[in-house]
């Protein structure tokens, strides 16, 4: 059975780092899925310093919405590193897609992958509540999201100032 | 001497659900004490989802301001079960009444209960600082009263995605 | 070599009051480096609810933008507590200064400090992505500035609750 490895933490925590650090650990090559999507220019540098991380031991696999075909097309081709879980959430309710639908066949194929996949995501709960719907919404789903891909993973880390905390 | 566990984490991050498996660890039945009172479709919605989870081993105290009180009245019935210290405390500041009176005579009173209390609370203060001034009195007030609680409880867990990590 | 302990946490989760009883175990006098300016009355109240904390065991060397010098002007008077590092990147971008400049520099200075530096930070990156561009900035510069410092660390808590929980 594959192994699957939660990474969750603030913005700008040290996720990303631990979690492509962690998918290597597992094997010389891996495949980086990019759920990012370069709507603006802010988006755009922020895509570009990540990719300007990663070396060239990673192929790319961008699929903005179904994450679930892009683990089918990449099992067999090493570790694969999911990057990130809450941009997949948001592209779905932007997208007005059934993200609890989703959510559960992602889940349900995550336990018939042969390759281990790293999945990075936010926490985005802790501040005070937002004074508009749609970002309750979001953040709700969030939080129910990670704790059903939590709750399939094999380990979960909570990352502080780039530094993992094991808490499964 | 009872036991006071408090529970802390973002929102929709399984709070409840693990505060109440470990209330129904310590009896076979338990009270819940919620502090919710249904403002609107969006909390009545809410409301329903938590009771729907709980199952026909609970006894169900509504108290919305008086906490204290409901401790008292529900000693000797098993353990209580509080959900959640946040929305009290948002409660006491929407009545006007004196949140810092009310929470020291709260945890005068939890040293004297015979019966176990775990307390549900949010973390919400590690976000941006808010931009409007209830907003950040709101958050001190329970920084403040998770602290003073927390002081005072023997056992204290912060849920990451649905997974309890231990800080004392 | 002296020792830097990085204290990490949400608002009002008991982080200064964890930082002085450490800064204090060290030595019976320590320094106490104020980054905040008092711009306004909530601002006043919050510096004077600190210092009333404080006893003598505590000399004060207010500095809002020169941490670096700070550092150099109070070495070998026993441990500082730098309270805190937020507030001090916010004066940065406040000044228009480069904190990315600046944050190395400190780096850098820290490692050839002889008295041990016990400082105080805030996790600013766990909620709702903010919808302004000027706290998104704030946001990630406080997260890259704290993965920076705890790289150097020899010691990372995370407070929870007024609970101190080891990262490092």
């Amino acid at each position: 059975m594959s192994k699957t490895i939660l990474i969750t933490g603030g913005a700008r925590s040290g996720k990303s780092g631990i979690a492509e650090t962690m998918a290597l650990s597992l094997a010389p090559r891996a495949v980086y899925i990019a759920t990012a999507e370069a709507h603006d220019a802010e988006m755009e540098a922020r895509i570009a310093a990540h990719q300007a991380r990663r070396g060239a031991e990673w192929d790319t696999h961008a699929e903005p919405l179904d994450l679930t075909g892009a683990l089918a097309a990449t099992d067999g081709r090493g570790p694969r590193l999911i990057d990130c879980l809450t941009l997949w959430l948001s592209n779905l309710l932007h997208a007005r897609r059934n993200w609890q639908a989703a959510g559960a066949e992602f889940v349900t194929a995550l336990a018939a992958q042969r390759d281990p996949v790293v999945i990075v995501t936010n926490e985005v709960g802790c501040g005070i509540v937002p004074d508009n719907a749609l970002a309750r919404e979001f953040r709700d789903a969030a939080g129910l999201l990670n704790q059903k891909i939590a709750a399939v993973s094999d380990e979960v880390h909570l990352v502080v100032s780039g530094l993992p905390l094991k808490v499964k």
